[in-house]
């Protein structure tokens, strides 16, 4: 996001040209939202930079509003189906659930930076409806981790820190809820780790903050 | 943030006359930064908000741009010389020391939510050369937290968690600082724990991040 605006990538003429445009245009409109920011971002600008014209953005979006709404509710889906399919792949284990669901949503959060960033800081611009809509996603995708912890501790697989004499998975859950998801504002592919090793040294994190008997 | 403009709140007749105008800018500021975003709020709200005219904003800044770098940049600064004075005033334990950082950390983004919310999500409209200074701030923010883990680690106070065979105190330092400072988006006093609660409960979880030997 800069002050000034930055002029549009126009889409390479060589590229998939039998993608969806819906899809085209959702992709401009991410790079767009990231590099500028969603308030100054013309319908203009994101028709520009995936090659088509202005008017055709309303043969898949009634405005810009519901294009970011459709963005963030799209990458929110994806992360929470992806969380439930990876946990049903594996066993009953608290640890081994604990450990699955880390490691997923951090690789989400490195692979998919541009929306993570999106989908976080213009999460304000969406209409209350949709609004409620993606909070209710991150509800139960926070549910999930909470109801891990819980059962973690209840089978005593898991000791969780405690304030004031008792515990609280909520706080454990947002705790590695925000450090696996603000990987997204440093990772860079290419750096000292790989992203499955970030994802990895995130679940022993998470292990370690559950306070895991291993 | 809203997607419609929120009619200003005056600010009480009376209010503290003494505290000075900038103070006073800089508040109603950062409360409409946070309800409506940066880019849509006018100096006109601003000036209105803090029961002031729209000139007088140019006695104390050159621009919008510059009342939201003026802001960022003393929260930040705030920040960092809290986090100095604070270690500066306990022992040369490393234990000790993130202890203290942490706690000093979570108060920072439990007491002063607005700011922080404000300062990370407006961060990009700042000009590029504020934006650095900010940057610089944070960077020496997190060093001061990445040369606590690496003493600790080299004394053997910690065990940091490996990746690929090795330790990296950065990316636990970034675990460290994603979880205390995105306390300020689910904190609110009055809740089940105090912030003094929630802060001690964030350096436990940090000593059992960094692996520490107790």
């Amino acid at each position: 996001m800069a002050k000034k605006k930055i002029a549009a990538r126009k889409a390479p003429r060589n590229g998939d040209k039998n993608a969806p445009p819906a899809d085209g245009i959702r992709k401009a409109a991410f790079d767009l939202f990231a590099r500028q920011g969603f308030p100054i971002t013309t319908v203009r600008d994101i028709m520009h930079a995936c090659g088509l014209t202005q008017g055709a953005l309303y043969n898949h979006f009634s405005s810009k509003d519901e294009l970011l709404a459709s963005i963030i509710i799209q990458t929110q889906d994806e992360l929470e189906r992806e969380l439930r399919q990876a946990l049903a792949g594996i066993g009953a284990d608290a640890t081994g659930q604990l450990r699955e669901y880390v490691r997923v949503h951090t690789l989400r959060h490195t692979r998919f930076r541009t929306e993570a960033l999106v989908a976080n800081r213009e999460f304000g611009w969406l209409e209350p409806i949709k609004r409620s809509e993606v909070r209710a996603s991150r509800r139960r995708v926070r549910d999930i981790l909470i109801g891990i912890l819980r059962r973690g501790e209840k089978e005593g697989a898991f000791a969780l820190p405690a304030g004031e004499g008792r515990t609280d998975a909520k706080i454990v859950a947002m705790a590695i809820l925000n450090m696996t998801t603000h990987v997204a504002q440093w990772f860079t592919s290419g750096g000292a780790f790989s992203d499955e090793t970030v994802a990895a040294l995130h679940a022993e994190m998470a292990l370690r903050l559950a306070g895991a008997k291993r």
